[in-house]
């Protein structure tokens, strides 16, 4: 099936909106995070952590997918969820900000067909094209798909961006015509820069195409300012419709969710959580702790008190800097489901406050202890 | 308390041995498999994974506990248990192993007094002697504390050995006499190469001590040949009382543990299981694997059918394969819980097979399809 997203409650002084998203696996609610599970696993998490953080869908990568173990042998399995053995909803990427972010010395040739470039694991040649990342989804079997985009650095001059968000309304519209998965939804992106007239007709022409879903593009770039994030969901939001689901890519600072559901953003996903986590980080409600700081040697009490967490409700913090502080894998482990879930749960909670159109008393009470 | 073995039934064809050991923790069977957890974690595990092996007891190390975190944080925290919140029993070894084979370039300089060597971190001067070693576990308070023993290389001339046989002795009786944690048992160590003489002065004059618990040591040596191990455990294995459990150190290799068990050993450890797990090796029935093989590619089979791990009951070898080969920690994880499971499965099988008195049927038939 389709995607289909339920508009349930609009908070009564933001933009903030709860609602539910029904899927190939059931029915979830929003604002939601997505963890991603890059190569088909969230990194260092069970099938069983992801369900115990009580995720509703999960992310995975086009391009490392297709790269390995590539889509034929996933589809000779039954597809992502059989290979995998996940039985929640899935999305994919298309594989576009890889392209951008990973290539090989990041050197790439764009051209109207595709994008030409060099493997960022052996450096062989590859050719991404619209159409082969829509066939590369079809055949993973997620149940969103997301349309092949040009994710152009932050520097980009308006010029540049002009010529790049018409190409990648081509493009989209090339995915689309070649999708060919009636269990999956397909999901147009929204590019443009902080550039408000870029943004306004990036949105309204992939609108007019009418896609499952919309995301919001090009806001997780490196050197990409907060303002310029959030003028770019401001610019782009407001022209996609309120009975379609909205995603945010790449974001997941606790602020940046906070600032992003305020403007109306349902869905989001960022590598942050867990990758902070093999560093040794955590997310607490007083802000992102380095369990290697001396101060925690001694300290027995867990990540957060209020988190429900396996990490939380087993293990101290002493311990876990023991096993960071020794590279032990447990640590990575531990670290990886208390992030996840603290993102999760902060969704939990906000979705509450929307209800009860209290958003910006939770936002406030959030960042009043929250300083980093 | 002390531990207190129970010899329930002994095979009617070979030395093999069924029995209970008592413990701060519960009653457990043997023979069992103790998982080593090095650095008071289990390479991988969470306590939840242990306890879903059905592991009996696990291993710590007294030398890595002693330089990280220390053994007064430990002490601060509650001991072990509490600072890894393990509610099973745990054995420390002496560190004895560990300052012989982990010293910084293998140096050390054995006195009388104990042994003065460098930390494999950081080279920092180090003396451990008897006394400080069960001080240490103490101070851990571990349900077993093992002896401070030489562990002299497989190549140690006889006479050397006759030495360090006799100093093992002293050390043991030191470290006896100022061991003072009456909840804590403590295992004497037999030592003596594969010398038939020395193996049995030392497991007599050992004995004379009454420890809690006896092992049989310097047998998982580099270098050291199978033949000398199963002398080892031979010359050694018939002075130990019937009443006290035996323990064959550091030996975890399936064909090892029947060859222990059929001689009358009751409890082994080793860090093999993990270990290989994290290099993408998996215990099976036919023998061990190497996940990277590409002929597990397409393989979209449990690692073995018969496995009831949480790695088997859901994912396939082409999945698994994917994680390892593209160094996913999620790999390592599966991969070690299913070894740990295997090894203890295989000790549940056992133990079976010798309170029908068919050991020696159970061994042939498990070495008919194991070829490795």
């Amino acid at each position: 099936m389709k995607v289909k997203y339920n508009l349930l409650h609009k908070d009564a002084n933001t933009n903030a909106r709860y609602g539910t998203i029904e899927t190939n696996y059931g029915t979830y609610e929003t604002p939601m995070f997505m963890p991603v599970g890059t190569k088909a696993t969230v990194k260092a998490l069970t099938n069983r952590d992801i369900k115990e953080a009580k995720a509703g869908i999960i992310l995975a990568n086009t391009y490392h997918l297709w790269l390995r173990p590539g889509e034929d042998l996933i589809a000779k399995a039954g597809g992502l969820h059989k290979f995998m053995n996940f039985d929640g909803p899935i999305l994919t990427d298309s594989g576009g900000f890889q392209v951008f972010s990973l290539a090989k010395n990041k050197k790439k040739d764009i051209t109207e067909e595709g994008v030409h470039f060099k493997s960022h694991i052996d450096g062989q040649k590859l050719f991404l094209t619209p159409e082969k990342s829509i066939m590369i989804q079809n055949k993973l079997d997620s149940d969103i798909a997301m349309s092949f985009d040009e994710c152009p650095p932050a520097s980009a001059s308006h010029e540049y961006l002009k010529n790049s968000v018409e190409r990648t309304l081509r493009w989209a519209k090339r995915g689309k015509e070649v999708h060919n998965n009636p269990r999956q939804s397909l999901f147009g992106i929204v590019q443009g820069g902080a550039y408000e007239d870029l943004r306004k007709y990036s949105a309204i022409e992939t609108v007019k195409m009418d896609f499952d879903g919309y995301s919001i593009g090009g806001v997780a770039n490196d050197g990409e300012s907060k303002e310029d994030m959030y003028k770019a969901i401001d610019y782009s939001i407001k022209y996609l419709p309120e009975d379609k689901v909205r995603y945010l890519m790449g974001i997941g600072e606790p602020l940046d969710l906070l600032e992003g559901i305020e403007r109306g953003v349902d869905l989001f996903d960022c590598v942050l959580s867990t990758r902070i986590a093999r560093h040794g980080n955590a997310f607490t409600r007083s802000g992102k702790i380095n369990l290697r700081n001396a101060k925690y040697r001694e300290d027995f009490s867990p990540l957060d008190e209020n988190c429900d967490c396996y990490a939380c409700q087993n293990h101290t913090k002493a311990y876990i800097r023991h096993l960071v502080t020794t590279d032990e894998i447990l640590g990575a482990e531990l670290l990886s489901i208390h992030n996840t879930r603290f993102l999760i749960k902060m969704m939990e909670e906000i979705r509450e406050a929307i209800k009860k159109d209290s958003f910006l008393e939770y936002k406030e009470k959030f960042l009043e202890k929250y300083n980093n």
